[in-house]
């Protein structure tokens, strides 16, 4: 990873400074925060808009992520744009024009195989023998697919709660597992209290923002043409900080007019970014989470103030919704739609919604929901949710 | 659906007669047996080689499949080339090189999204209310997704034992289940018996070969250069009988020099074209099915001589391997490549092996694989195979 044509580094807000990408593993070395990508707008244009021969999806980013164009990044095909209109929603929600981004069609079926193709990336590149993470379930699996490409280990802790098909997935992959009894935050602590030195690429490291980064490429650097706003479901914050990085570049670099307002919504269980945001402070460590919808239940967001940076510097804001809402909204679209809409993208349309009704986004406003997961992990809590009306 | 660009109808080869588009809702009309979609090569040609703008995936080919440009078809973005390398896996099968096509990456998960965007196209367009079909699973999902898109209902028999997400999916796109005690030919059984009007988008539908067909246009129809072989996992023979379908209208075109060597693979327990192919005769109904490997465990495939001779007329064969030999080829797939590589797509990649040992497959061959199927449906499957190494 260099600096000759994409990246300038990585910025601490709090040391104001910009790290230089070798200098930088995980969090800032001087004062432990988060760091966020710099890129260099005019590279990265030049990027986003060249014709491209074979590289499709992420691939093509790679000299703007700071890669060798000829080495490129480790590859499962992730990215590329699936953008599917959704009209017979948008009356129901209450906006002009809604589009959903089908995020699970990536490699492992979820937004994060761009963030660990990245992350996977550095580490070969830096001759790490070994993965670690935290994760909710669908960062472990593409973890370990990631890492099993690229020939390395990998370790990731999972609470036991996460859901079958990515606990087995990681193993199937030959990624090794610690499921720790309890939620989240009990494997999140394992995570910290493990004596391992192996290479960090858990929700913190600023290459998986990187690669969170290439979704506003491909959504917006081709086309140019964006909406007025853009919902996403939000845990730890790194698509949300990694998105708003590359789209503040595609605005630095022409190719979007201007950069939409986001909006995070998070299950009202768990919405530690939501009421940072609203009560105008810091981000709080949630004490009690309470959510069915698990890759959303991150009580101690790893980079939750870049996150509210986000929203603050785009003029969006954040919404909270009940389990319920998300899941009624997601069943809702599966069936008006044909989209399969998980869970947690369902956050994101009841949100919506509630956004709508708020009037904090116009009716006659163009609206794009990130939907990060594939449905099936959560095909069981949607099928409930008929069940609750009696099919 | 027209033959103004694209196809020129629907060849039954027992009458030996061309039916017009309208004329066909499933099988031959006058004699039952399966029919197969023929392509206008040239107007075809014209269609793949074009400069595509917005449209993507299966959508840029709805002229080619007789459908107006304008109105296009009914849609969730299936289809794009999703081939990735597979170095590691050479070696170890026993030829030069090994891609595999992952179509699991489909809207639902399956490339069956590409025949049921066709046939729930042609059912909207002659104002069907409801369709119907027998399925093992992803089938059903696929359709409950596309009549949601289109407004139209949707009813599906399957086995009991058809995968959780398979069948909560189905209802959660607000599809009917019926859900028939026992395997696929029970659930088939079930269906034939069924009193109901319903538009048929079974495997026996022409239009779902169509859809199939367009597998080869993504593949090949933009850059021309094809593997020596293709090993594909058949069940009913739709997707084969529709892929060659495809390429032989590109051969006609001069998209692609030949047809490529085209290879079935099945399940030893349930391997009815196999055994057809090797006895050079009709293909039988195999009396006692048992496989592990739901989507391929059908007794009486419905398109069963049309898949026959695209095995012979492209120079190819069949090959049957255990259930044991097809997961573990999937585990060893998943580790080593990181891609999803399902149950099912683990018949091919056996299969591929058994092929190479036995010098149908040339050593300095280039292989191409096709995985149908999305990994969540089959990752319990998957996971026992695990188990049985002690994992």
């Amino acid at each position: 990873m260099h600096t000759d044509g994409g990246i300038d580094g990585f910025d601490c807000q709090t040391c104001e400074t910009t790290l230089a990408p070798e200098d930088v593993e995980t969090t800032c070395p001087e004062c432990g925060d988060p760091v966020t990508p710099v890129f260099d707008a005019d590279a990265l244009t030049d990027v986003v808009a060249a014709e491209t021969d074979n590289a499709t999806g992420i691939d093509r980013f790679a000299p703007a992520l700071g890669f060798d164009p000829a080495a490129g990044l480790v590859s499962l095909g992730a990215g590329g744009k699936t953008v599917i209109d959704a009209p017979s929603l948008a009356a129901e929600l209450g906006v002009d024009r809604v589009r959903i981004a089908d995020e699970g069609r990536n490699p492992t079926g979820s937004a994060v195989d761009r963030e660990l193709a990245v992350a996977v990336s550095v580490a070969a590149e830096r001759d790490a023998e070994q993965i670690i993470l935290p994760s909710t379930g669908n960062a472990a699996r593409s973890a370990a697919a990631y890492a099993g490409r690229a020939d390395l280990e990998s370790l990731s802790y999972v609470p036991s709660r996460t859901p079958f098909v990515e606990k087995a997935m990681t193993n199937v992959h030959g990624g090794e597992l610690s499921v720790v009894e309890g939620r989240y935050r009990d494997a999140a602590a394992a995570y910290d209290d493990a004596d391992t030195d192996g290479f960090p690429v858990g929700p913190a490291s600023p290459f998986r923002q990187l690669g969170a980064a290439t979704l506003a490429l491909d959504l917006f650097g081709q086309d140019g043409s964006s909406p007025d706003a853009i919902v996403l479901p939000v845990g730890h914050g790194t698509r949300l900080a990694g998105f708003f990085a590359g789209l503040q570049a595609l605005e630095a670099g022409g190719r979007v007019g201007s950069v939409p307002q986001l909006y995070a919504a998070q299950p009202a269980g768990c919405a530690p970014i939501v009421t940072a945001y609203q009560n105008g402070g810091e981000v709080e460590t949630w004490e009690t989470p309470d959510s069915v919808i698990g890759p959303l239940e991150i009580p101690d967001p790893a980079v939750g103030s870049r996150a509210l940076d986000a929203l603050a510097a785009s003029g969006g804001g954040a919404v909270a919704v009940t389990d319920d809402d998300a899941l009624a909204a997601a069943v809702d679209a599966n069936a008006a739609t044909g989209v399969e809409v998980s869970a947690t993208g369902g956050v994101a349309l009841a949100g919506t919604s509630e956004l709508a009704e708020r009037g904090e986004i116009e009716p006659d406003g163009s609206v794009l929901v990130v939907d990060p997961l594939a449905v099936a992990a959560e095909s069981d809590i949607l099928r409930s949710q008929l069940m609750s009306r009696g099919i």
